[in-house]
């Protein structure tokens, strides 16, 4: 509230007009949980054994089998590469549509394995308070995700008020071809981006083409995105949501596959970022506790 | 005025719920004028020329001497994409604040061939007067530029009302890097997108993630752009500017290698889309004509 008032304050030198407002967040494990495994890596491992029937050839491969296990170990072993390309393979082909409706499917039918609860109800209630509060003070508020754009969009507009234009992730290559007389973009084999580490303030450079005056994240690979915000002239915020309450959500930073907090964490302590403490700072984590 | 009283009409069955109301437009030859070069070429070739110094080999290179000449028929014998070659080579290595400060330069001291003003006074008040009308009405405006985001962003917002994050264009890659503990995005040697022709509805789809319900363009180039929008549900619109006034601007369409119109226009005629015609329409061009 310090920063937004020296921001917002007519006449201060550390006035910023509503135009440079920019703040930017991460999704996962910054917005809504990320534990025990990405939500997108649920979905996208139900496309793969979705797609399996139509890929006999995957029954022999060692990236298949490390993914239906859901081992992590196993999963480390094969490689994030080696993965990514099962993913890009069972939804290449698909309209950007249909591959819409399998997202919109999956939201509104998956669980997650802790809390028994839709996925999208696992989202936190101070951060929205956070996004409507600088909103309310002229800030253009966006999210800068390792996750695609696709998975986002569909519900990052109620949960959030964040529009789909304002989403910014990971992208799979699109083609544009006629279908049956109608124009259609088709998902390729491809990967176009990857939004993540280094690629945080590549994608907001390409998507919103103004430095960020605030940013929050959670883990390293929001660190190039810190460096960044923290480095431009006048007033500057960065926050970390720190993952300390194993009760009400999870309790994880520096050893964790998911999430991982080491780096960002000792740049943050050097150099006096905001550090949120889920445990002793938020009174409430979803929206539905009581 | 039709299309914009029936999607906002509130009950009506043609009504669009303003987060819908999505409008693009080109902008060479839509937004401002882009004859008898397109600016940003006029931009490019100073830019080579500069480097020509730390480049001796490009003495012999035909696509150099093209360029050099300016010459539209030995530019085509080279082709697009030998000439582009040149063009990110002269720029990769800069950060991309130098390389704005370089746009920035050119626009303030450059001036149009025929009109002696700086280019940024070649923009359309018609078009102004449309893009302040829609988002009085609820729309949000983009532009969807075959021209680089970099040329577009430093006077979009003042000249058009549209900040930095609606303007889509072509990209050049950009890597993260450390320079003197300082963390900067420098040009790389690739183009990451082109952001014209099949491009531009995968630019919209990245970008914004909803289909348009009004589009608005003046050539070949704006095509797929045109047919997406049109093959939505409910009421659509679809404009296209004709230059029509080579007194006032320039007259062309067919036949030029610049803003060619041809099978759009066909297409235009065929399915009823609107058509402005300068001439005979626009009282006045420019801004600042009386």
């Amino acid at each position: 509230m310090r920063f937004v008032g020296d921001v917002t304050a007519p006449g201060a030198p550390t006035f910023v007009p509503p135009d440079d407002r920019i703040a930017v967040f991460d999704n996962d494990g910054t917005l809504w949980a990320e534990q025990p495994r990405y939500f997108q890596f649920e979905f996208m491992l139900e496309q793969v054994k979705a797609a399996a029937p139509k890929h006999p050839e995957w029954r022999d491969s060692a990236a298949f089998r490390a993914l239906a296990s859901k081992d992590p170990n196993a999963i480390a072993a094969v490689g994030h590469k080696a993965i990514l390309e099962l993913v890009v393979r069972a939804n290449s082909g698909m309209t950007v549509g249909e591959y819409d409706e399998t997202i919109r499917r999956w939201l509104a039918s998956a669980r997650h394995p802790r809390f028994q609860r839709p996925y999208t109800d696992l989202v936190y209630a101070p951060m929205q308070e956070l996004l409507a509060y600088l909103r309310a003070n002229g800030f253009r508020t966006f999210i800068v995700s390792g996750g695609s754009v696709e998975f986002m969009r569909p519900w990052a507009e109620k949960a959030y008020g964040i529009p789909p234009e304002q989403v910014i992730g990971s992208q799979q290559d699109v083609e544009y071809r006629m279908k049956d007389g109608n124009p259609v973009l088709v998902r390729a084999q491809r990967i176009a981006f990857v939004d993540d580490g280094p690629g945080k303030p590549i994608g907001i450079y390409r998507s919103i083409g103004k430095r960020p005056i605030l940013a929050f994240g959670n883990s390293d690979g929001d660190w190039q995105m810190f460096q960044v915000t923290a480095a431009g002239d006048g007033p500057r915020f960065v926050g970390i949501v720190h993952h300390t309450d194993a009760e009400r959500e999870f309790s994880y930073d520096r050893a964790s596959r998911v999430g991982k907090l080491d780096k960002a964490w000792d740049d943050a302590v050097a150099k006096g970022w905001t550090i949120v403490d889920m445990k002793a700072d938020w009174k409430r984590i979803f929206p539905w506790e009581p």
